[in-house]
């Protein structure tokens, strides 16, 4: 892979993921979201609830990578610090702003709904963010710089991601084949694919163990190869020759 | 939480989780695997399957945890560099090691298949190495000092934490009571919310909102009040104070 890629981080702020009670769904769904714009996730970081956790993910991951994301921690419970964390990371002031406040007022009014001070909460946004809008639940997240700050819930991420597509230059998209082996070990074609690496540089080859159990207990397994590129006509004449490697 | 925490780490290698083609699994089984052994996993690290980037996630990580679980990248294809990567993390010399390479001799004498160079990779093991058994697929995982090196496949990580349990010494086991509250926003308890945490300083209580869709097109909302601590008769207590925020 080039140095000029257009490259992306992702800070997943939960004690909930490292406690093992939930399965991240962001890093998949932003790096779906990415990959068609011409981005790359280049690292994530999962951190607890700690804003000392929160600055220093966010501070490695927006000078290496061209544009990062958090999800998580921005509603109006004591444990949703990462608005505050980010302000510190950036050492901007951060307090109830007048347009983050109006949107929260008309979302309350309309769906009739007192707006406590619990909720104002999330009206405090970083000094010179731009809003980012939540069609879902009203509260917006923020962009500094090359930052997002994104909610946690994955259909709050969702609607969000739609807002700030088009603030996302990237590069030239990677595009991905993929070609299926079954009844095949990693240790059959190890060599036969590493020449097929060395021979197409420019193409970036992984290769996948995968087991399925059957219904009588046993088990199939094969491979997933995969091979990704920006140059389309280059990935194809790869999978062709990945094909070959079939039983 | 206490400083005296015993904690983990957990680096996943792998440009597939990172390319968002397939969702990880480990980390949560990880999690699960070490909660009623008295270990916190304090941050996780993706990474992609080149040599620096999991050489810094390894060597940041086992600095600041007590265990770290590295998963991916320890197959017989050209992509698999983990071992190499550890290794040059320890500063130790790596080799194809005779106790790793009896264990491959007698796992494909018995499944008939050839040994071949490729697969003698996978007894390539880090001077010093204890090695992790594989019950699944025969070729080992290794530990050297606190970290443990995994396979990727969730199957062979599972196989292989059973034969590491005996190996970790954990903490105080946090336990966790959970209250799903239904018709809930947050902004309705926040205010009382904080003042029973504030209340249960030794207790960590998450606020969770959940959103799941009807059959109508419409959708239903609530929260789950997730309280972690290690003394069971305090969870108890502040479990009751939760369960007096429903509706």
């Amino acid at each position: 892979m080039g140095q000029d890629q257009v490259t992306a981080g992702i800070v997943v702020i939960g004690d909930e993921i490292l406690s093992g009670r939930t399965r991240d769904a962001n890093v998949q769904q932003i790096a779906q979201f990415l990959a068609p714009l011409g981005v790359t996730v280049r690292e994530v970081r999962i951190v607890a609830d700690e804003e000392d956790a929160i600055v220093e993910a966010v501070d490695a991951l927006r000078a290496r990578c061209s544009y990062v994301f958090t999800t998580g921690g921005i509603g109006p419970t004591h444990d949703d610090i990462t608005a505050d964390a980010v302000a510190k990371a950036f050492g901007r002031g951060i307090s109830i702003r007048a347009d983050a406040r109006a949107i929260l007022e008309a979302w309350y009014a309309k769906a009739k709904t007192e707006l406590t001070p619990a909720r104002l909460k999330m009206a405090r946004i970083p000094e010179g963010a731009r809003l980012i809008e939540n069609p879902v639940t009203g509260a917006p997240g923020f962009q500094i710089e090359n930052v997002f700050v994104l909610a946690g819930v994955p259909q709050i991420v969702r609607g969000m991601l739609e807002d700030i597509a088009p603030r996302i230059e990237g590069g030239a998209v990677t595009r991905s084949i993929s070609v299926r082996l079954e009844g095949v070990r990693e240790g059959d074609i190890a060599a036969r694919l590493s020449e097929i690496q060395q021979a197409h540089p420019r193409t970036s080859i992984g290769s996948y163990p995968w087991f399925e159990e059957d219904e009588q207990g046993g088990f199939r397994r094969g491979i997933v190869l995969v091979a990704r590129g920006t140059d389309e006509a280059a990935l194809e004449r790869v999978g062709r020759e990945l094909e070959t490697l079939a039983p």
